[in-house]
């Protein structure tokens, strides 16, 4: 079962049209997936290029674990220098891309140049290597539409990593969606924008056939089995686990509710009057009485036991979108004064169809509203607006570019970003630890970077939050390394040793008792040097200002870390 | 004629409605202008701080030798930290504010904070003190209709600071007006978006009545005036003088077509298939046939001998716009393909009632036509544009907002623009001096901070461009500072030593033999220091990538000169 085929980088030139195979270079070998990406980018992209322009790279890099079905631990990182923060980028997701890669294996692919002649065309790779093909026939068409037509030509065991209109038009919100087991297209690597440099690269899709390679080998496949499974152990009998199952990521929604930092119309408060409404408990039940499409939980990856997805479907049990998840609950729910599941669900199948990133689309349709071109509330509106950025308007270039863009075109201060970047669905004057990930992680504004909200702190004090998040960002820029999920963490956590016995039964590598906080640091350490070569500087460290002086209702709070602390948070 | 009133920082709060006389700090005493903005906004204002919010400052500054109708060196320097560049800004221009505020004292005029109710206001300033006056009546109106009204109400004397529609909206490419000498607001204080700031503080206009004033104290009346005098005559004596009487800034579009650096269709060409018919000689010949209310040369203030501006007059003779300048001519001109001066005199009528920075609005349409929404050379089209922004409509404000942003938002990367301010109307490429100073002003492009197209070195030789550009840039810091003229500089050039003389009559300072250079070096380490702060690095220093590698027909150059080398230049 496991492969001869030895691991390599798999470098595209669009320009020449070319592709050969690499050895991996040894400084690259003991990393993976985000890390992998920062040291790639620092070796071989211009941190001060235009992001949009022929010298921008865009690289896809399953983390170190994966191949191998772990649960929750295929991950899939793609990454650029970011049109949307001018600095490193990575975004991470499930689905079916890393695993496939690590089939070929593919160590890294590299997509340089662009084409000189316009049009659209797609790679294709197999064990045979890469091919060009036209991909004309697809442009324009959502992302939901492209699949089909793709399977039915690569066959129905491909992985695909796709852009929707939003990246064929650049938008600095678009993103890159994998195909899930169920070859769904819902698996969007949807931050930062590096949807917009696959379509300035004019590729419509990648097509990964794994069919002809084979599992990652293993220095020692017994002890990797029995890391294996004590993980999975570790994992299936933490609590959290079973939440996930049940609720998914929206089981969330009245706990942020309850610390007062649910987005609520555009960051004005941190409860939402229809917070209910909008809740895991609320969608469970909803689910279980609809039936038809619906289900409660589901597997976005092989083999992974959380199984914290859902299929969201209407009143008629017709599936709406899959999944349904917190961020987008948060973004275009709450956050847009809206409290009803199935508009939110519908505007989150439009943006997933555009190929966009839904926090960032939702906390740009805030900024509208503020700007007087919608009321909170009404989710017609909401989604006409969104008819705007598939229509290609001026006004759906001024939202599809994300609310910092949208902010400054429409002339609104309250602007709920960082590094150009949406906040995410927690707000950092009532999170502050999070609040410190958002200014401080050179991601920008993500809380995939460094969630603080299960840490049993008082989240309003401002004391102790720089240690809470250095902890966070170190932690997930591991796991984001290894292609681990975030939930995995649950079960890693529980079970320290597996990480470093996993690392050396896979590759035989002595690894330290912290390989996940090595790898952490060592990949965070890259992105920030990256990041100051491209020009960014402590004064890019730092929440919106107005959050620092506009106190959040009920809780009132104002972000208030001290920046001189949160300026030794990288000093460990 | 000299007076008794002592020289005072007037200091405005427009949340509190007060107002102040304070005495001016020792720190700031040696400074004017450009140079006393860089030291207020360092000792003042948060470099991180939102530009278009409360913490940002408004400031004039008239000149260290202003108040006396020093030929071309009465100018009023206006600043804030930049809603477009996000760093230090100064703005001057000539008319009637600078010599106005220095006949009441007024060191420096800081207006803090914003009001906490909405609506429109404006500060009348005289003898007396800063009144607040209602101006909800003015709002919506253009420059020239706001200017009538208010000399009815305030009498003919006065100086007028104003904003238009463009300033209201918080374009981020809006200037602040000032009155001519005859009273037409057509002297634009106009980069970087200084009349954004001004609408954010909700501020129509700001009325100076210097009747109750005198004349600046002199130290030495006798020698202050000899110096004058003395250059006075080097400045007449200069044939540039002469030049810029008959031709206004115009006369060098010819010369910028020999050098191949007359931005074409969106800098896609150095050179205009119909340069003549929109050269200062042509302009000449039509304006002398035209008659009416046609001039060729016009004096923007008091006690002018260069008289560089003109009244563009159409087919009947009436004035259609007040001047017409080699910028306009550039980037609305030749840059948009447009080889008519009517239309690009009707244009930039449009652009100045609006209140906008013709350069910005200029190049935006370049971007415009890039992105398909207008054809190279259709001025009907790029009038319906400009009436977008009239309109406030969501492309209006794409491209009201300037290239940088309207290149974010219609995926444009060809954006001629350092630290998203706009290149201006020498195309960098073959004038590399000119160049290096787009790419290393603390202003960001900006000719006025040192052009090198009248230095006789070979323009596209990318040796010694570093050097050249560093003794413009002090020099022009230094002018800048002083309250001159840049065409002062062609007298003060050739009698170098009546700069010292005249700060020594005026204050009683020994000033050194090279006091216009020492100030140029102050004010640009003071500039650079706000900069750095604010988050500024090397790798904002930089021209946009791709004049680094498209080169630029018929010369066929690209920018070259070496980043390291430029990195040096502060280093003096």
């Amino acid at each position: 079962m496991t492969s001869s085929i030895s691991p390599a980088v798999w470098r595209v030139n669009l320009r020449e049209k070319s592709f050969r195979r690499e050895a991996v270079p040894a400084s690259w070998e003991r990393l993976g997936g985000r890390g992998l990406l920062a040291r790639i980018l620092l070796d071989e992209v211009d941190p001060t290029c235009d992001p949009l322009g022929p010298r921008n790279k865009l690289i896809l890099a399953p983390g170190l674990l994966v191949g191998h079905m772990i649960s929750s631990t295929d991950r899939i990182s793609i990454g650029a220098k970011s049109p949307l923060t001018g600095g490193v980028k990575e975004a991470n997701a499930g689905g079916r891309t890393g695993l496939q890669l690590a089939l070929l294996g593919v160590k890294a692919l590299i997509i340089e140049e662009q084409p000189t002649e316009p049009g659209w065309q797609l790679l294709h790779l197999s064990a045979d290597g890469v091919r060009f093909e036209p991909a004309d026939d697809l442009a324009g068409l959502g992302v939901y539409d492209t699949v089909p037509p793709l399977l039915q030509r690569y066959g129905n065991k491909v992985a695909i990593a796709l852009i929707g209109p939003g990246g064929e038009m650049r938008l600095r919100t678009a993103g890159i969606q994998n195909l899930d087991k169920d070859r769904s297209p819902s698996r969007i690597s949807a931050r930062g924008g590096i949807g917009a440099v696959m379509g300035q690269k004019g590729l419509k899709a990648i097509v990964i056939d794994g069919s002809g390679g084979a599992k990652p080998s293993l220095a020692d496949p017994q002890a990797f089995k029995a890391a294996q499974k004590e993980f999975t152990q570790a994992l299936m009998a933490h609590p959290q686990t079973a939440t996930y199952r049940d609720y998914g990521t929206a089981g969330i929604v009245m706990m942020c509710q309850g610390f007062g930092c649910l987005p609520t119309r555009s960051f004005r408060s941190g409860q939402f009057e229809s917070a209910e409404t909008i809740s895991g408990e609320y969608m469970r039940q909803v689910l279980l009485q609809r039936d038809g499409d619906c289900e409660t939980s589901h597997a976005c990856m092989a083999g992974c036991t959380i199984r914290s997805s859902n299929v969201y479907g209407g009143p008629d049990g017709k599936a709406i979108v899959s999944p349904l998840e917190y961020e987008t609950i948060g973004l275009m729910g709450s956050n847009l004064g809206i409290g009803d599941l199935d508009t939110i669900a519908r505007l989150n199948y439009e943006v997933n169809d555009l190929g966009l990133d839904s926090i960032e689309i939702g906390a740009a349709l805030g900024v509208a509203a503020e700007a007087g071109l919608m009321e909170f509330g009404d989710g017609e509106r909401a989604m006409q607006l969104l008819k705007e950025i598939r229509r290609n308007t001026p006004l759906g270039h001024i939202l599809g570019n994300g609310p910092a863009i949208a902010g400054q075109v429409l002339g609104v201060e309250r602007v709920p970003v960082v590094k150009n970047q949406a906040i995410s669905a927690y707000d950092p004057r009532t999170i502050k630890g999070t609040g410190v990930t958002y200014a401080t992680s050179p991601q920008g504004a993500d809380h995939t970077a460094g969630l603080t909200i299960r840490a049993k702190v008082n989240h309003l004090d401002p004391a102790g939050q720089v240690e809470l998040s250095r902890k966070a960002q170190i932690n997930m820029a591991g796991y984001d390394t290894l292609g681990a999920c975030i939930f995995a963490g649950f079960g890693y956590a529980a079970a320290p040793h597996t990480i470093p016995a996993l690392l050396k039964a896979r590759y035989g590598w002595d690894a330290p008792a912290d390989a996940l906080q090595a790898l952490g640091r060592e990949t965070l350490k890259l992105e920030r040097e990256f990041n100051r070569r491209a020009g960014f500087t402590a004064a890019h460290d730092r929440l919106p200002e107005w959050m620092t002086r506009e106190p959040l209702p009920p809780m009132n709070a104002v972000f208030d870390v001290p920046p001189e602390e949160m300026d030794q948070l990288f000093n460990w």
